[in-house]
This record gives C-alpha cells, sequence and structure tokens, in this order.
C-alpha cells in the first residue's frame, strides 16, 4: 500500500469524526428550519443560538452577532461589500494590506469599479506589513481597513492587536465610528486562541473546513454597532444580512470544532512547533532552497520556501506521484497560473514566485511522514537537478 | 411519550439516512480541496465533476453547468444579479411573477434601485400566472423571466414549458440572445422530474434540503451560453461565477438525494396524492375552512387553507403543542408577521391573509398522522369557536 502525506492543510482539513457525530442529530432528527414558529423549528432555533453563544464567548466576544455563511469567502465579501455599501456616504476609501486572500483583494477590485478607492499597505521581504504606512494611508473618509491574522501562502502573522489600537485611536481622534477593523482570520482561527474584543476587531471571517469542521460553512463576528448591507437578499435571516436557511448542522459542527480545536491548542501547537523545526533543518540541507519567512514570524503550521531553479508546481507534481500532498501558492487560485501577488508583494520576481512551495501541517501529520517527505523531496531534487543538469 | 406530525416539509425536510452515509467519506477521508492540484485534490475534484454531471442528466440536460451555490436564497439571487449585471447592456429590464420566493422579489428589489425596471406577472384567484399579460410584458429590452415551478405557499404549479417555448418564440422573432428563462424549482425538484432542454429552462435554482439533502447547499443550473456576472469574488471556483472552496460533501449529497428522490418519485407521488385527498375531505367536513387551490392545480404535497375568524397563527400555535408542525406562510418570513404577498396577489384582503394555513407532506408521513392531524385541528377549531362565540 503506497504511503499517503497530506502536508496541505491551509487548503483544507478532514472533518474530525467527532464533528461528524456532533452534526448527525441535527441533519436526522433536530432538522426544523430555524425560521419556523412551530416546535421543530423552534428547537433548531434554540441551537443555533446556543452554537453563536458559544462561538462568541471562544472569539472572545461578550456581545456582537455570529453571520452564519458558506464559508470564508463569503465572509470575507459581506465584510468589504457589507461595510462598504453600508457606509458609503461616511466615506469611499477603504485600506488592505497587499497581501489579502484573493477573495478580499477581488471583492476591493469590484468595488473600486463602483467608485470606492483602495489604499494597499506594503508588506516587507518577509510578509510583515508596514505599520507606519498603514497609519499614513488612514483618512477621514476610511471606512475600513481590513488585514488578515495569517497569511495563507506563506504564513506571517500581522499584529492585529496592534492594528486594532491604531484604529481605535484614529476613531477617537477624528470622533467618528469609521474606520472598522476587519480581520480575515480563516488560517489562525482554532490554531490561536483570537480575543476580538481585547484586540480591537470589529469583524472576523472564519472558515470552519480550516478547522476540522464541514465544508461549505463559515461566519463573520460583527461587532455590536456595525451594520452591513446584504450580499443575498430573501427571507431576512441572520439579522437581515444574509438570507436563506441557516445550515444549522453545519454551524453545530463548526462551533463543535471550534471548541475541540481550543482545547487541542496548546499540545496541537508543541507539536507542529517540533515538526516545524524537522522540516525546516531538514530543507536547508538540501541545495538551493531558500526559506521566505523564519518560524518566528509564521505559524507553526506553514513552510513556505523556494527551490532554486526547480518549479514549484514540478515539485509538487513529482511529490503528489509518491503520495505527498504540497501546494504551490494558495489552492483557491491553483488552477490557473499567475505568479502569486504575496510574492511580488514581497518582493520577489515572477521566476522566484514560480519556484514556491508551502507546506502546511495538521493533526494527522508525524514524525514519520516528515522523515518520508524528506527523503523524496531530496530524491526529487537530485533527480531533477541531475537531468536537468542544473546544479 | 407525545405524537409529533411533521407538516411542514415545504420549509425543510430531514436527510436521508443513506444520503448521510453517502456523504461521510467525503468528508473524513476524500476530503481535499478539489482546486488543489495533487492527489487528494484531483480525486476531490474528480467527485465534484461526477456528482454534477449526474444532476445535469437528472434535470434533462445534456450540456450546460451546475453552480454550486449556499442554498436556493443564493441561487436564485445569483440567476437575476448575475444575469442583470451581465447583459445590462443589452437592456434592464425584468419580468417576475407576483408571487415569486421573497429571494426572487428581494433581489428585484435591489436591482431597481440600480436602475432596473421589473414587470410583476399578476396571478388568478389560484395563483396561476396571466400568460397572456407575460406576452405583452416582454420587450426586446427584457434580459430575463423569471417564474417558479410551484409556489412555496399555496403549492400552485405553473406551465413551466409553455413559458419556455413563449420565450424563445420571442427571441427568435426578435434575433436575440435574451430574454433568458430563469425558472425556481426549489419546491419541485425530486417531486416532479424536470426536463430543462425539453422545457425551455435557461436557468434553473435548486435547494438540496427541500429534497432529503442537506441544508446550506443547492445550485444553479446554466444553460450553455448564458453567462453570469458573480456575487461572490475571490479564487474563481465554480467557471468564476461563485468563488469559495466547495462543499464537496454537500455536493456529493445533493446529487444522492436528488437520485434517490427520482426513483421514488411515482410511488411518493401516488402516497401524496392519497393522503392529500383524505387531508382535503377531512378539512371540508369542518366549519368555516376554505381551500385555496384545487388539488388539480397544486402539487399533490401541498394543501393550503382559510379558517374564517380564526388567525393562521394561533392555529399553528394550537397544533404545535400537539405536537403538530403546520406553517402559516413561507417559512422565511415567519419571524415577522406581514401579509403573505402571495395571498394578496390572488386577491385575498389582510384579514384573509392572516388566516392561512399550508400543509406540506413528506416521506414521513403516515395515514395515522393525517387522522391525528384531522381530529387535533377539528377539536382546536371547536373550541376556538366556542370560546371567541365565533360560530
Amino acid at each position: 500500500m503506497p504511503r499517503y502525506v497530506y502536508l496541505d492543510h491551509a487548503a483544507t482539513t478532514p472533518v474530525d469524526p467527532h464533528v461528524w457525530e456532533a452534526m448527525k442529530p441535527y441533519c436526522l432528527n433536530v432538522f426544523g428550519n430555524p425560521s419556523s414558529l412551530h416546535l421543530f423549528g423552534d428547537r433548531a432555533d434554540e441551537a443555533v443560538h446556543q452554537a453563536k453563544r458559544e462561538i462568541l464567548h471562544l472569539l472572545g466576544a461578550n456581545q456582537g452577532k455570529v453571520v452564519l455563511t458558506s464559508g470564508g469567502t463569503e465572509a470575507n465579501n459581506l465584510a468589504l461589500k457589507g461595510v462598504a455599501h453600508m457606509y458609503q456616504q461616511q466615506g469611499r476609501h477603504i485600506v488592505v494590506s497587499a497581501i489579502e486572500h484573493d477573495s478580499v483583494l477581488s471583492a476591493c477590485t469590484a468595488l473600486e469599479k463602483q467608485g470606492f478607492t483602495i489604499s494597499y499597505i506594503p508588506v516587507d521581504s518577509q510578509g510583515k506589513i508596514n505599520l507606519y504606512k498603514l497609519e499614513q494611508m488612514l483618512t477621514e473618509h476610511t471606512i475600513l481597513v481590513s488585514v488578515m491574522h495569517a497569511n495563507n501562502e506563506v504564513g506571517t502573522l500581522q499584529p492585529i492587536d496592534t492594528i486594532g489600537q491604531l484604529i481605535k485611536a484614529k476613531r477617537l481622534k477624528q470622533g467618528t465610528k469609521t474606520p472598522f477593523f476587519h480581520c480575515d482570520a480563516v488560517q489562525t482561527l482554532g490554531k490561536i486562541p483570537f480575543q476580538v474584543e481585547e484586540w480591537g476587531v470589529d469583524l472576523l471571517s472564519f472558515s470552519a473546513h480550516k478547522f476540522y469542521g464541514p465544508k461549505g460553512v463559515g461566519g463573520l463576528y460583527v461587532q455590536r454597532g456595525v451594520r452591513l448591507s446584504p450580499l443575498l437578499h430573501g427571507g431576512g435571516q441572520e439579522y437581515g444580512w444574509r438570507s436563506g436557511t441557516q445550515n444549522v448542522p453545519g454551524l453545530i459542527g463548526t462551533a463543535y470544532a471550534l471548541k475541540q480545536s481550543h482545547e487541542r491548542q496548546p499540545e496541537d501547537w508543541n507539536r507542529y512547533v517540533k515538526l516545524n523545526t524537522t522540516i525546516r533543518e531538514g530543507l536547508q540541507a538540501l541545495p538551493g532552497i531558500q526559506l521566505t519567512v523564519p518560524a518566528s514570524l509564521a505559524l507553526p503550521t506553514h513552510i513556505h520556501f523556494l527551490c532554486q531553479q526547480i518549479e514549484g508546481q514540478a515539485l509538487m507534481q513529482e511529490l503528489s506521484k509518491k503520495g505527498i500532498a504540497v501546494s504551490t501558492s494558495s489552492a483557491c487560485h491553483a488552477h490557473y497560473w499567475a505568479p502569486s501577488h504575496v510574492m511580488l508583494a514581497m518582493g520577489y520576481n515572477d521566476e522566484q514566485a514560480k519556484q514556491a512551495v508551502r507546506i502546511s501541517l495538521g493533526r494527522g501529520v508525524t514524525s514519520e511522514d516528515i522523515h518520508y517527505f524528506l527523503q523524496q523531496i531530496k530524491e526529487i531534487i537530485r533527480t531533477f537537478r541531475s537531468s536537468h543538469a542544473l546544479s
């Protein structure tokens, strides 16, 4: 039997069997539509409220709302477009980092076509945003700032609490309600205990399938006092901000998965740190490998590197033949090739961007898996270099 | 143990245990992100393609696409706004029936604010649209016509194939690509074998949780040659029309549930017809009950009636105390009371609209359930009428 090693947990994770079981009664028995005003609806509605309270608690929120969405992309679209359309009277300026996820950047492009102005915060060669530039970009017309917690490709973490304080100070100084602060926490939720209120985050996106919950469900935390213009019109569910019958089992699974992730967090984190160190040491021993972001600046689940003179795509495909799954950049735009906007923003050129490979760790990964991976990549690189006479 | 009788299948249905089992391997094992270009992604991507081929086949389509959405509301929003924004150069006129689902009508209201003109096709007292008026409404600027297959509240079926031919003839006469024909088949899919190509339907919305599939997933069939402007921007999944990681288990569950519904369809239909007859006869024997739509014009799963001088809401709540779930109007706007736009369009007044009750049948309903329901409603009505001295 061939060995399978999945090192692409930033793209998606399997559903945890306990999460699966937790969802089951809400599919088969407590299956009512939460909008129905009879006993079946009431039970479903109670489950929705209970799950949302749990999520709010795990996010460090004493108040505010969780808006159920179909995942991170919809949550990001709702945050960006929802705030933009609701608060356009206050201003039509939005500030985002240059390395946001496609769902944030593409939503911004759509808003630009509608007359909004977008400022892109530059990052350094390790993916850290320039806080000084961010501060300079804020004007009285800025209604929203969006900065992700950890980048999906390179894993770099941003100082969310510092940004939160900076934005709060700006609002205080101006005496305005805006700008709001949106954080895409899709890569970090379940890995780092988030504190929305303490960190000054007004809107936070998450996606369940990144933390061993089901696909097709995610959410947007919305701080009290922030209002949204809906993307989906209809029956007025989810405070009128997101119509459509609520995915009750999906929400139950999300809450369960998040709780479980929090409980496992310290142990998982330590294990990832160890595996991460083994991988980094192993890769650095190979010829022509360049790690892009040091471990101290990134999520311990992420290792991002360039393999000089070898295309990441080719390396990924060779590893795949050995049963190993890694990624070249975001899985989300893997089906058409364009140089990663993240790498370009970090100062790499097109050729270097083509050489990028991402490893992302998860619960199932063992040190045996890592040794197998290091063995195989070593062999593949040697074959490449000798057959292409590159080394 | 109290008896529970669920007669609100138009609001939602439980997930069939076989559907649940069919989804399981795609949550726990074949869990890859279909956009990933490694072996885990490939297997998920193959599953997505296979499920979509199956759905297309079951819809009577030899070509065209299925766009995965989070449900019927998103499918309707994508059809309406997606066509409107893509084809606004050809015209800014849309025709819809006056009794469409909230997700269609609210999307139209949003489009009206953007400068689109919406014409509302009137219906008769039994909810049938006026085909003559529809024909008169079509102009060279009409880009879309949206008519639902069966109304969610009253169950009235529309002659989709006739409308399809009428629109095709208009296009031929004009020599234009538009208007397109969108049909919201959320209430009928799985109950009536649909034939999109034969019936001339260009876009068709469906929602899995209405046919014993999972909540939070649905889709939009799109005929070859029709293009859409996306609502959700991001990684470019689903032909660039609907970004976000695909809900693979949800899609698998949808395809499985639809296939199963088709296999059971003739038998289920006959059973519903019998139960429907029993209910109608039983209700007509009670004082002050008025059936709004005859069985011959409606889905056999639907029975819609008024109970003179008694509010539907009150009747529903009394039935709920007896373990019986019925609905007053669409579950989707049950949480705030407004007279049903469907009843108003059918010529009823506000007071009558308040007296409406919907029963919707499903697989689990037995004739014992129906006898229990008839017994209880008879008792409740008698108590109401005597205590309020109404009869």
